[in-house]
């Protein structure tokens, strides 16, 4: 325990810890346009649900109490359930209710949930049975009593955390599905210790793959290079939304012959017409028409890893700004992928960009990428690296992104992305649809 | 504002006021156990989307400004997505960011969100321009400044809120997307208001449903069955749990001729053999396999309004076992929708059903069902009414709500659901999909 006075969660503004940078820079290889996924060869062809070997687990144990170290953190309640799956292999849809995984500074690490969900656990987590623990069904949706109580009642009892000054326990405090409430009632049980926020410690831990987790990545990429397919196919004149989102939604879930989809964090968006100028809409049940474009931003997901990728498609003649844009910003994300290397800043890939856009009188004022890797809902992002002027992180190999132009005017928009792999030899794309505006007259 | 010297989210334990029972106890009908969705009719048959009339919004906050006055709240700040669509009609796939309605006792709503989300708000929320506000997008996954240090700085210029240790702010403590950083970042720029938890205020305002929102409730019910109707008949031995996955997402994305789907809040879960004994577990790719059943839960949706669905199917001879539960759970459901009347208790609901089950031997610790209407992921659940032991509140007309009997024992399980609407004649039911074990051999 380290002696501290700090408050609960008094906010720890330390940049976590960077590593050296690995790899020189090196000119990104030309890459085809177009290619069959069923081609790419990924190893072990069979449908089977593989997991990380102990070894690769104990290995991202190790990296998370070495930042928790840096950090004089005595446990660390890991509430994203990213997180969760990615140091135990626990995944289910139950975190809408308050679930948890402590992690001590050694010793075993133990999950909390509710009573039926962590009855069924062994399913996907590693965890022996003595280490998942649930909270009575009464808790639930009451106003008079909260399962962080008994979460925290439970995790004192069994030494997991102590309610003393000089406890120090860090929390994900900005992580979905941590509420306030949550963190209160949490915070009610263990009134002396100081919370410390996390800071996304374990997701900066998870920014660089292994090649277990790049192999994932790379499936991902080829079911979402399918749903893509299928959305450009799909959007016609006429056509419902619905009815297309429908073709994607059932695009991501097949995945390919080889490999199963998984659900994404995010549903398929389709803002289309003047909607198009603004990026985040769902889509309806009015029909396309003629003279409108569309952007798609969809993903493709295996085992929770998330590969998003972003397209624009023009029912009829494009007019002439939306033509011009599409060709600045091909060439733009040219220059950015280039730029997109081990050992470039983040703000150095922003700025690559930025040239180009510029020169042709464009500007953009939200960030162009982020890291992407495990993901829930409702988001893929991993609240890591964003490639924004002021970031001054480096770019490692085994780093995934992903790169998104997307321009988003008054009562237009365009979008362009590609979901990369950071290699010593440059950025590799995850997928190989073309990048030019897609024209269906 | 009410003088008080709460410290900030002191919890307030009030119940909610409860209004008037309707309505006097009636017989359930006799129903169909089948029925061609397209056949049942619901007014306008039109695709277009509708939206509430302005009557409506303005009665809708005026119940909530009510319940806020019941409270003493100066100002209510809606953090949770169903809510701020309920209030606003605002409705995009933005959550994932700070974001939120600032409900003053008296005066304009106005909508706080990311600038480039904020811009495009006017495509669905009915708030003026004037009335929305985006933060900027530099404030996006830093550690050093939060969204929400902004939104309380923005809304004491308003003149929305106040630092004042009499002025009471209601917020949303247990909403799903309301982080305990978000809270801590609002509560450091109104370091003297006290916080007080909503307790799910505007939640409440909603369990009775209009005569639009029942509209709306009757083709998600449509919309549902269909969905359901796909996945039975989708199940076969050999496929794969994705491919029916994606069917499922296909049926509920594309709704019917005359009514799109919307998204789910929580996918379809198709927990199988052994994991059927567990609830919440997502779907996989491997094949389906004779001998074993499956539980199905899943929703139909439209407009953001949820009716979910859950039913079991066999491949193959069932278990005795398994045959000898769903004829007790079917008993029981009818026995349990016979009690769902205006005037009845939560838990007199609960007791009907459990009596049946206690005299064939089974029990079941969880709640039998919940309230249902808007929903965003990752819940359909109201948070509101349960139908479990101690709930002594009395069902309404006008109330939705979804009757799920899962009985999840050690390796296998079996569910069997009803959505239904409580009318003054009793429950009447949203779906028509056959009520007994499917079996396929």
């Amino acid at each position: 325990m380290a002696d501290s006075t700090d408050h609960l969660l008094t906010r720890d503004l330390d940049a976590p810890v960077e590593d050296d940078q690995v790899g020189p820079l090196a000119p990104l290889e030309g890459e085809p346009t177009s290619v069959d996924v069923e081609a790419i060869p990924v190893d072990s062809p069979e449908h089977a649900t593989t997991t990380p070997s102990q070894a690769e687990l104990d290995e991202r144990l190790a990296k998370v109490r070495t930042a928790m170290a840096a950090k004089d953190l005595d446990a660390l309640i890991v509430t994203d359930p990213a997180n969760m799956y990615y140091l135990t292999g626990y995944n289910a849809w139950s975190f809408y209710m308050p679930q948890c995984l402590v992690v001590p500074a050694s010793g075993e690490q133990h999950l909390f949930a509710r009573a039926m969900d962590a009855a069924g656990a062994g399913y996907t987590a590693v965890l022996p049975t003595e280490q998942v623990h649930g909270y009575p069904e009464e808790l639930v949706h009451r106003s008079d009593a909260h399962p962080y109580e008994w979460i925290g009642a439970r995790a004192r009892e069994l030494g997991l955390v102590e309610d003393d000054e000089r406890f120090r326990i860090g929390v994900e405090s900005d992580s979905h599905f941590f509420t306030a409430r949550d963190y209160l009632a949490l915070a009610s049980v263990l009134p002396k210790s100081p919370g410390i926020d996390s800071n996304e410690l374990v997701n900066w831990v998870r920014v660089v793959k292994s090649p277990y987790e790049q192999r994932l990545m790379r499936i991902a990429g080829q079911i979402a290079q399918r749903a893509m397919e299928r959305a450009l196919e799909s959007i016609v004149v006429g056509r419902r939304q619905c009815d297309v989102a429908a073709e994607i939604l059932h695009a991501q879930a097949s995945g390919t012959a080889q490999h199963g989809g998984d659900y994404p964090a995010i549903v398929p968006m389709l803002p289309t017409g003047d909607a198009a100028g603004t990026p985040h809409l769902t889509w309806s049940s009015a029909p396309f028409v003629e003279g409108e474009a569309t952007t798609i931003e969809l993903c493709g997901v295996h085992q929770r890893y998330h590969v998003p990728l972003a397209r624009t498609i023009m029912l009829g003649e494009p007019p002439q700004r939306l033509a011009d844009a599409a060709k600045v910003v091909e060439e733009a994300m040219a220059v950015t992928l280039e730029a997109t290397h081990p050992g470039a800043s983040c703000e150095a890939v922003h700025t690559a960009f930025n040239d180009v856009i510029n020169r042709h009188g464009l500007t953009k004022d939200s960030r162009i990428g982020y890291s992407i890797g495990i993901a829930y809902p409702p988001d893929w992002g991993e609240h890591t690296i964003s490639l924004r002027p002021g970031e001054t992180r480096e770019l490692e190999a085994g780093m995934t992104l992903h790169v998104i132009l997307g321009m988003w005017m008054d009562g237009w928009g365009y979008e362009l992305s590609e979901p990369v792999l950071v290699t010593p030899a440059g950025a590799e794309r995850l997928t190989h649809v073309p990048q030019e505006l897609t024209i269906r007259k």
